[in-house]
């Protein structure tokens, strides 16, 4: 096979050449004497990318599941009520991760191509005077339907209901690519990735922690060991952990921290908003596809799921793909296999580079009898491109 | 600085070049159709590293600490008796988790430089005619005092005495690197991570599981969910993982498997044992030095922890080795802080490096006061190392 | 900047990542026994490429054009008279540096667009009955105009004329990229470079020499030393180098030829022609764009020289393309600054690659005035793409 | 083989990590717009490498060997009369060049071991009263003999002979690791390669133009045309090159220029002293041994030829040591081979390398029947090394 294999999955992501670069490096100590200094900046400036300002992010070597392990075994008490909603592939698995580890799970689900149900959530949590939910779970993005909830509106729910239930955010797929504002909209528990927005190869689960979340992780009782705060904590504050870090990762993270906070998280969701546009101006054009997300407030900057037209198999589309055009479409999850492909604008990506995947997910819907135009969707989303992306020459940052 | 940084801790280990050049990728769609036949290969792999004819060997992302939590979340009940000894840090650390999950250790301490006291475990073991013993755990390679314990010996117990308890074997630092048998010495729960024997960076946790050992997680009770087996069984059948792997270490380790099975095991085993001869010759030619390994039997091939002279500070020594020449050496841990340093002699090493290695110790220990001959280290070592080494001119294989 | 920056300049061409694996390397000893080993493999296998049976192929750590000076210095003697062609931008400075080495420069120019003005050539030649030209040149591949020039009927020529001059090629456009047969086509000096077929970085030039070449070197008095043949074939004979070789380079190299054997000459060919057809669809749709190459007979696979429409400036096209949309296109040389812009197709290269491409050129062709219709190119583009691309599933090698 | 394959020779050198990072990159377009802007700062900063205020640097993808030609062919004329001294093989080399180019070499030659015999050089040039010797040439360090020669008295010669002659003086081992003053020194022409101080792959030949030879290119008239300063100075003062430059190297070259001057150029040239004071510890600590180079003054600082014990073929002691050891020596050349071998401590090198290339040269010694003493080597190069090495702790720059 020649030239790039082409990734528009929503995760891992294309890790940018810095960062390919910082990770090729033979291995080093993690207890040698000025190892520690390098993780004290790495644990600061990725507080920046979450817009953290107390509280703490934890790095554990793992994915982004484990983080949302940790959130729960850390926090919660066996038999805790939480209250959850599921409407995608994530926010189901996490659900199912929470009866696993005894959670007693409030759901309070919506079709998939919804976000969370937030004025469902206004009304339980109002109606919970007794307080016995102990904590509220949203996942931001729903990386499955390409969908994004508000979280500052459940924040705003829990505080007219005065509810003091900690907030639990699935932030794998929205953090550090989409406006996330973890202080500001006051979330508890912080989950990501490294293999999103943070444009690494997977292997670092993040975890936002609230000042909050901290203090109850002083109490709460559920087993746990790999994932504990408690050492987390006692090591990383002098600068090391409390087993082998993932040192090749953490010194690709140093590079992906700098070039996020460098071009500002701000242009950084600028960024993925022009892309996602875009890409949006191809689904609409194409005859026969739909957005799997139904409200436009809801679609997602950082993945697209789109119906393929009726009758043809999304699954031959993803296929054809691959194989004859060298490209990773994302696959349609649980009900939507067969029916709907995604296309992951997440990371290190550009406008010319959406314009490949949406010529190639055009070819492979024609191949497979979609009768889409030839050249529709690049001709909408072109113009679209056109429009919006910033011209170096014109004073606008490369950095961006 | 300029030149190698000289890595000689027991973990990471140095990645061979091979290893380097097939982590120096972009980023892939681990969902992709030929993603699973690759798995596949990797899978049937690992478990000829492991001597496994049955059983599996599971792949975490996370580090061998992980692994530890499996192997006890997935097959034991919370208030289960197991019997443990603490020799050193790591088997220390083993004992400590198994304590906050829940379960109910029967201590069987020894001193720092023995082995597990195989004779008091086989005592225990008779007595225990209830088999109220659900598990025994043994540290195979105590990377912090450098003592290999039997554990041909501790089957031989559990045999001898007709226990039916689960051996759990800690095989991190020795999995891969020295003689390791995991079916023929009836190993239930084998633990091992990238960053040792596999000459990966850390980031992924292994740990091999026999049949008895996958029966027993049908029916154990502990809540587990990240390092649960079910899902990856289920998932790992397909070729494919519950949650996001870290490809770019398992293209990694597709070449270091490759790197060991080519060389056959057994040339992997003596190979560690030359290094470490030679590094044990200079031991014991440096005035005022000795092994912390009480019992030659027990001498570790990977990793060899050293008693400073009388009045030199192993911390400073290890400080000046990093500091004045560009040399990792290993910390003394816990109660060994300050008194002893170690040579890490794992992985993808050669006599040279070790040349170098103990040139760096001598020069350093000498810089710290002790009264080593200069030279001494070096000519012993290098003595060993001439008679030992093989001449690839000699029909000697390269791959060794 | 994110995502790739794409590079579509017919050279440097794209580095497969298997190539770019084996250049990140530390360096060796290039007098090590076993190198001479890896040598003699390197030049047998590049002779396939060349497609040449006897002679050999000489590789210098340079660029094409040194390649160029060591075919003349070699064979050559001062005031020799030389039949050259000027067409395009390469063509005209081979002529340059054969005047400057002092050769008597029978010119037979045509315009930009055409290719070597066979019948004339055939007819200078017939004429030259005394035999006075001692060379007849040719540029297999004008890289500045996208045009491809007959060999074959070059040396039928000769053969016709009886006429005993050499025959020298520039094929740096073409080896390994589109057909190429020094034996068959009797091809005396053929010039190639790392950077183009061969999906290598700039640095090695190659001369593939055909015994009667090799015959005349004997003899031939120019002053040379560094590109001379004599050191060059001692050296080669035992598997060296008469000065330092690039050996980072030639490690790349030996994997670029087991790509390109694998796959097979004729396989490249093909897809090369596949990929240029597809670009070539996309300017004939593009309104006021034309080929600079005049006759579909010469049209290169390799490159496509366009004219911008009527009141464009392709300067800015070009500049539009790669600071707004990361996409380096190129440039339009000498004459055709400002009036055309390039299209490279060559080397490691995919049809939705060059999807980006010509998506890219339409948008900046847009923003710069062009009344292009959005998606026209690609709409035209993409059918051709979809007809012609191999289907890895209709078992069809990858390795293609 | 397992461990790093151990780098001894005088060039190719280790390259250090940021720079093998820096060569880690896609391709990219040598004509685009911001290229020039990269190769400026790379033009200006290698002349502060060289000292040079005034005059260039020229850098042509080629080998040394090819800025050598470079040198002659573009500032002298056939049959101009040089004086050259040949004591190794390469200034040996160079004269043959001289030689093959048409130069009438007036050879002022002297035992190998010895440097250039100034006071030879000075009596010449003063008898020269009619100016007849057009250029005269001196090898500053001679790498086949690990001999310095000393340029600043051949510049105080030829000032006392009111001597106009140009200054040639090849720099290939010297330049960037051993002291060199291009202007002070009022040397014309000075030749460097990428491989050596500069710790990068071959590939790049630099040289150093002062402005007087400059005016005397415009009017030489050797035929020239790949290594023409013309071509080169007209694109130069662009920022581009007149043909593909090797553009993964000078990216490289960028980085390794920063490593240099941060450290500053003083640093460097202390820091081969110190590694080479070390490993000629070694040698006079070898009974039997010694360094082929006669007089203390001249000892080389970037490589040690060292004469094997009467009865010792080197050529063995060399292959043991790649075989057995692998570990790479520096060959005995021509009238050497078989009685000396070579320790290259020049470039991205530190002291415990040198202790593993002495006791890997003490070992194959011992192999091939030389009665060294065990460790006598290490034994008094680590007491040198301990006196001499910079402690990070103690403010001394880690860069250096």
């Amino acid at each position: 096979m020649h030239g790039y294999q082409h990734l528009f999955v929503p995760g891992p992501t294309n890790v940018p050449e810095p960062v390919r670069q910082a990770m090729n490096i033979p291995m080093e100590d993690m207890r040698a004497p000025d190892f520690g200094g390098f993780v004290d900046g790495v644990l600061t400036d990725i507080k920046k990318v979450f817009r953290l300002e107390n509280g703490r992010v934890f790095i554990f070597p793992s994915s982004g599941t484990g983080a949302w392990e940790s959130a729960i075994t850390n926090t919660l008490d066996t038999g805790d009520r939480v209250l959850m909603s599921r409407f995608g592939q994530f926010s189901l698995l996490w659900a199912e991760m929470a009866t696993r580890l005894g959670l007693d799970v409030d759901l309070c689900d919506t079709d998939w191509g919804n976000p969370v149900p937030v004025a469902d959530y206004a009304e339980r949590l109002k109606a919970d005077t007794s307080h016995q939910i102990k904590a509220v779970f949203a996942t931001h993005n729903e990386t499955a339907t390409g969908v994004t909830s508000d979280i500052a509106a459940i924040r705003k729910a829990l505080d007219e209901a005065g509810h003091p239930a900690l907030l639990f955010v699935d932030g794998v797929s929205s953090i550090g690519s989409i406006e996330f504002e973890m202080e500001k909209w006051g979330v508890d528990l912080a989950v990501a990735g490294s293999q999103k927005g943070f444009m690494l190869p997977a292997g670092l689960g993040f975890l936002g922690v609230s000042d909050k979340a901290l203090e109850a992780s002083k109490t709460a009782s559920m087993p746990r060991s790999y994932f504990s705060f408690e050492d987390m904590i006692a090591l990383n504050d002098t600068g090391y952990f409390p087993y082998t870090p993932a040192t090749q990762l953490l010194r690709g993270l140093r590079v992906s921290l700098d070039m996020l906070l460098e071009a500002g998280m701000e242009s950084t969701w600028a960024r993925h908003a022009r892309l996602a546009q875009g890409t949006r101006a191809a689904v609409a054009a194409w005859k026969g596809c739909d957005l799997v997300a139904r409200d436009p407030a809801s679609y997602s900057d950082t993945v697209s799921a789109i119906y393929a037209p009726e009758g043809v198999d999304a699954r031959e589309v993803i296929s054809t793909a691959y194989y004859k055009y060298q490209t990773s479409l994302g696959s349609g999850l649980n009900i939507l296999a067969g029916r709907a492909f995604r296309i992951g604008h997440i990371g290190s990506m550009n406008a010319v580079m959406l314009c490949g995947a949406i010529s190639a997910a055009e070819m492979a819907l024609r191949d497979c009898g979609a009768e889409v135009e030839p050249g529709s969707g690049l001709a909408a989303a072109s113009e679209q491109f056109r429009a919006s992306t910033p011209d170096a020459r014109q004073g606008q940052s490369k950095a961006a």
